[in-house]
């Protein structure tokens, strides 16, 4: 039996919370491999995690081979053949958004760092606490090669599971059948959710819904503000959903990609689409199990070209924010 | 393709939003059953409902058929083949156990007569809200036949899982080794962990831990009042090891036990091991997936005897303080 090393940020939270049952239970790596968990909290949170760990332990998990809990990076780190990156400094009212990125970014930093110095060689590396796509950026940056440029991930599945769901209600059909779905760009209210490449079925998406102005304008702005509508009815920001895409997001890298499908997930441009190099940028993606590949030849109309335009701006407009921190 | 028709009570709750995704997963069904999931809330609590429901959506599950959400009791337990419920209200400071008996009780003879009134009629009920196997007594009461007397069961596997993960931290051994370590009695601190007929690996138990004294006292104490340890180090009861606990009992229920081992459940006591009949009382239980069965043979010392005699003895005193309310 495998085992594989995991190491989960912010793992008292209530992404965390609800990531960790989920990875223990083996739905993250399958049922023959067993997983050694490194959770790394604030200090002060530190007696909370304990909680949570006493909570694993009463799970009797066959799989669960061991857990750490630490607030150290060092120890987080060590060994870990994932780094599952989930805790972020959330935005607080009247902080700016520049601010808001200066102060992850000297989080990710750190963390950057220190996968780079304790991590194994061929560390995977999904960033979910926002935003994501600059954090997963400066963690790459401040690791200076110690992840490798294939290896660094941002995650934009959340958005394409809401994508999913709201075209198959729209639909009427069940949510299995929508495929090829892709998200575009930065994991923020400028991403893009490619209906005009998506399937029903064996049918086109156009072809099935018509309706362009639902598309280009309720569809789109349920996505992008989905996070928003969640945090009203529930009095809380989305947590299983978010653990839920974080499972989601490493089993599509993990497994082979269904025939026919595709997934999103950001990674590092090198230039395709015309999108500029060294971005965190969310595309169309397949597996194969071992190694991942950008899907070439989706081709953008005129309105999503300037969607993908204006997210990858944003997305440069973030990291020049953010720049002066990694010099 | 199957569809399994659950009703899941107190959904908004903590053990409710840890539970809902696992099943919609398909953690507790399998990979080729989809599930309607219809979801009981108070009035109050369906906004936040809504938003749990909002969760489920945006993880585009491809095994969750349907989602129901209703305050109405007719709709919630309309056509199910499981009903599983987790809501309760729980005690609060300066309340009389006899008192909290008697809420409960309220509340499950209105379910039982509602399970009997819709459910499938070979519906399965697992109560979790505590004090569960008081209130699985009373429901299935309330039923009148509604709920046959084999589908009735309160829950003690995160006891059973709680004992494993404490045998085999002590033992140094995977929890996968711990076997046949049964919970005997009522889920509350009276409830019975089983070490003596329990096996680490091929050899009893006992064998391996020679230490009588921790057996018998640390051993115990631990599994027994794990609850309150749980609330005082994460300031918030178990919800995730709860839920874990349910997917644990319905698919030890719905799957063949394992060779050499068996569960723990709360079943209706027919007066096996000299148990008082008409009680739910938590025995070491094997399935072959259609039907289940008490495991018969498992001799008790006098130490066990005695504190089994004790956990009858304090269902015996539950039982009476709630049947005026079922006359």
């Amino acid at each position: 039996m495998n085992t594989v090393r995991v190491a989960v940020t912010g793992a008292a939270g209530q992404i965390g919370y609800a990531l960790l049952f989920r990875i223990a239970s083996g739905q993250m790596f399958g049922p023959n491999t067993k997983v050694d968990l490194n959770l790394l909290e604030l200090e002060q949170a530190l007696p909370a995690l304990e909680g949570v760990k006493m909570e694993l332990d009463d799970c009797a998990f066959p799989l669960l081979n061991s857990v750490t809990m630490t607030a150290d990076l060092n120890v987080a780190f060590k060994d870990v053949d994932w780094a599952l990156l989930v805790g972020s400094v959330p935005r607080k009212d009247g902080m700016e958004r520049a601010d808001l990125l200066k102060i992850n970014g000297g989080i990710f930093i750190k963390q950057g760092k220190a996968i780079a110095d304790n991590a194994k060689d061929d560390v995977k590396v999904l960033v979910v606490g926002n935003p994501c796509n600059t954090n997963a950026w400066i963690c790459h940056k401040a690791a200076k090669g110690g992840i490798k440029d294939n290896n660094i991930f941002a995650m934009t599945m959340l958005d394409q599971n809401r994508a999913h769901t709201q075209i198959a209600q729209k639909a009427g059909v069940p949510v299995s059948e929508v495929k090829k779905l892709a998200i575009w760009g930065n994991h923020s209210s400028s991403m893009v959710p490619d209906f005009a490449n998506a399937m029903i079925g064996n049918k086109r998406l156009t072809d099935t819904i018509a309706d362009e102005a639902w598309l280009k304008g309720a569809f789109f702005e349920t996505v992008q503000k989905r996070g928003a509508a969640i945090i009203k009815a529930r009095g809380a920001s989305s947590a299983a959903s978010a653990a839920n895409a974080v499972v989601d997001t490493v089993r599509n890298l993990t497994n082979p990609t269904a025939e026919g499908d595709f997934f999103s997930v950001a990674t590092l441009s090198k230039g395709d689409y015309g999108i500029k190099k060294d971005l965190l940028f969310s595309f169309p993606i397949r597996s194969n199990g071992k190694a991942w590949e950008i899907v070439q030849g989706v081709e953008h109309n005129d309105f999503l070209s300037s969607k993908v335009k204006a997210t990858e701006a944003e997305l440069v407009s973030e990291r020049s924010d953010v720049a002066a921190l990694v010099q």
